[in-house]
């Protein structure tokens, strides 16, 4: 009886690059995490044991490190064009390639000493604390004609301690939670969004998009006062679409990171949304997407 | 600028759930964590901040803890199934449930101790250990209509410590790999595979099917003389296929945790085969999915 | 045959509690994962299961979220000598508390909009987003008559992209590594370090001794030219006793997160410390007390 | 200002050695997890940046590999003694050496196919599959004159569905837990015990002193029926010392995995102790060591 080889691919997960600029005393760092995906014609592979179309994933390893060195890493974004389209174009079994990438970002250290084995001002040039926020992402995907960047964020956890309710919902026989007219609203943010960008014009500016996104999603997370994580959600999301031409489609996943009030009373003392159980599961899950009319959105569902 | 709420979901995300059965001194237990996504008439709740459509993420986790006793648990699927059936039949606005659940399974301890506390045979009636081995995993899907039913397993770690090659690959100017001949290849299993079953008939023994499917994977990984990995993974598709009328796709996903030879020549050793390092990152990471010929494939790429 | 109940404790780990402080719309919050461990006259309940002498976890963990309200979170210092104290001087069996503490931090939200409904200034009052950089520890040990208080950080990782070598070492048969004489260093520091006071005298300013003893830490690591990571850790301890006199003690454990030059020769390409590997395992793992002479040391090793 | 540097330590962490023994078609898997830290005359360099003294972490991590295919690894605990002696015996400089070994353990695959390729019985004699239960671990110090082995597991995880009971315990006003006459009993047990041998005898079989140790603490947790974790744990430590004369101090981590009834009168159903949440944070925490007579206990507190 006859299988069918359905969707495949292929690739080396999670290369850790680190690409120093050391021009000046000044150094400049990108840290990344790679991780490629090839799919082409490779039935044979699978089916014969012919590894004839098979570029290994150890040198998919390999062209990462030598494209940081040849390309550098300007951004995950555009180094993740290059890649991409080198696995395609000088492949001919190839026919897709997805790259993903996560960054970790460094902010720089700074010290009173100005000696002079530092520079000026009071950054240390070559010494840096990693950032502990989110972690940036980036997924390119190259069919041999057209890119598709989507970009996002993890790991961004955010709280409101007030501008929050929820109430007016569905009662059935299995409902217990009393409605809420003040509660905090945290959650750690996945975001994903789509640049309209598919390799014709120009790369737009990746670093300063990703910086201005990043605002949105925060202001329009604090500045909304909330019936629902829901409509936070959604207000995020129509926020980017607002300000950011370039994007055309905002994917969010929001955790609901329940902080529940504590019961004092027992104790004889009053809990006046001062005291909270912060718990780690279960945990509502909210996730949606936004895009622009016309527009088919493609960032897949977790 | 109008724009437009997609594809959306929301619901409560890992509740765990334990059930005893005590109907005897030889207790049981079903351990699971349960998650709920609900989509349907949830528009309003994301633009216009009215909660009338929406069912509390509490209130799924609620019927989670009330069906676990109304119901009990007789296996992950046909409790997941008696959920969505519930969610989208009881509430008009909810047009689509996923249920996902992972199951942690527990092994009887043995004790030479027959006392009269205690059950005939070695076993101690309620005294477990639990099995550190795969997790299980099962995903039901229901739009009022009908069911899709995907089981599956993750974490499930194998060796085979000969009978894998790898050579004859394309090389390009960034290959440095040296081919093999007899390397080892491991993975963690991480499979899904769909049933056929979409609910008109009788369900088929959920539990008896995991077994069988389970061993097929672990047979086919065992007794594949293998060339690549891809070649495994369609080996294991295929057998389950083979073996399982029940099943008409299956999705893997294997991560080749690779074992590096340790260069001991430095050190006057030569190293047969013997002394491997166990990599983390990167790893190569394969995927794939098998299926019946005439069937659409509908496990997601992950 | 009679054996020895030696050293034992007990108490609820990981209480999660999240204090926030209303009294203006400009909302305060400290956020602690607390840790309890009682131990005194506690043999019966391990010997005879009477657990008259015994005031159960649960308890412990409703009187750190009763704390909360009664006596505030001025800093987890503070809040972790009021809960050892209590425990002490309030159960006659319990001779000894030790708590112990982690503190995320959070960052207030900027947004430009200053409408009535947040503060001047461009905070948002009530908007947090997590501080995801080093994670603040704390322990408080009392035995009824005096205090020891040691504060600590962990998951502060930092990076010198130059002025690090290492050479000049011990050469044996199994020895490989190759001089490096520009290395980057880079590592994770777990830092604790002993404050004097004891309880006799008032309290120190235990957040502003922090962010000292932080900054000490990161500065002395910029400022070091490293020839080993022993070197710079000793550099780091030195610097905080000389700049800091409330502590009398420092213990580091500095892992060495490898950066390893990849081999760019074979692609035709010249590595001038610019492309780096930044492997996970092995790590090389540097851990040293530094303490002012006449102190007997009393941080534990790991 | 002279400051003083305390204990020091230094090595290589997590070095992942697989050692394949390939004397057959039945093949063996030795798999560890080695940390290695020194320490002896290394003040010069932490003060001096000389590293005259200093074996290279790279160095001890080559020993491990070298030392897998020169001396073997019959048990985790044998080759840790080896690499211990080794290091000090052999470096002028190291007084001390500390070899902490995790061990994780494979089970063979069974399959029906005989065919020739395959040694007789189901075994296939080249496929593992990972054994997810408890991770064996070892520690072995070696100070020039003696040895210390202290062997142990984690991550071995256990449950008593009935047989346990909590009450009778101290209230106060922070008390608001009730009594309880069934409840389950469930920990993730963390277990070292201290073997007497100290380098004079000829060591003891460690693989079998494990399989019975390990027997011992699954029995007694079984066997008992317990009035609070903490006899529990007396009960697992003295059953160790009662049955094996090699052990001559046990120490226990027992953290309480408490799975909390849940109410489920609100839906009108009645919870016989079927339904219970299983609850991650906060946790119970029950920490004792249990010795002979007359011995000194050694193994620290985490």
């Amino acid at each position: 009886m006859a299988h069918v080889l359905g969707q495949n691919q292929y690739g080396k997960a999670e290369t850790r690059v680190v690409r120093i600029y050391r021009d000046t005393t000044r150094h400049e760092i990108k840290d990344l995490n790679v991780s490629v995906a090839l799919s082409g014609d490779l039935d044979d592979v699978h089916l014969t044991g012919s590894n004839a179309n098979c570029l290994p994933t150890d040198t998919t390893k390999n062209t990462v490190y030598a494209f940081a060195k040849e390309h550098g890493i300007e951004s995950a974004e555009a180094f993740g064009i290059h890649l991409a389209r080198h696995f395609v174009d000088n492949n001919e079994p190839i026919k897709r390639a997805r790259i993903r990438i996560e960054e970790y970002t460094w902010d720089r250290i700074r010290t009173p000493d100005n000696s002079a084995r530092f520079i000026g001002s009071e950054e240390v040039g070559h010494s840096f604390v990693r950032n502990g926020g989110e972690i940036r992402t980036a997924e390119i995907v190259y069919d041999g004609t057209s890119f598709q960047v989507i970009t996002g964020l993890k790991e961004l956890t955010v709280m409101n301690s007030t501008n929050s309710e929820f109430w007016g919902y569905i009662k059935d026989k299995y409902t217990t939670l009393k409605e809420a007219y003040d509660r905090i609203l945290a959650t750690q943010v996945t975001a994903r969004w789509k640049h309209s960008w598919s390799g014709e014009e120009t790369q737009p500016n990746w670093e300063r998009s990703y910086t201005h996104v990043r605002r949105h999603l925060l202001e329009a997370f604090a500045e909304t006062y909330s019936y629902s994580l829901q409509q936070t959600l959604y207000a995020m999301g129509t926020r980017v679409l607002n300000n950011r031409a370039e994007v055309d489609e905002v994917r969010l996943e929001l955790p609901n990171k329940h902080h529940f009030l504590v019961d004092l009373e027992p104790f004889g003392l009053k809990n006046n949304n001062e005291v909270y159980f912060a718990a780690d599961r279960p945990y509502g899950l909210i996730e949606g997407t936004v895009h622009r009319e016309g527009v088919t959105p493609v960032i897949p569902v977790a």
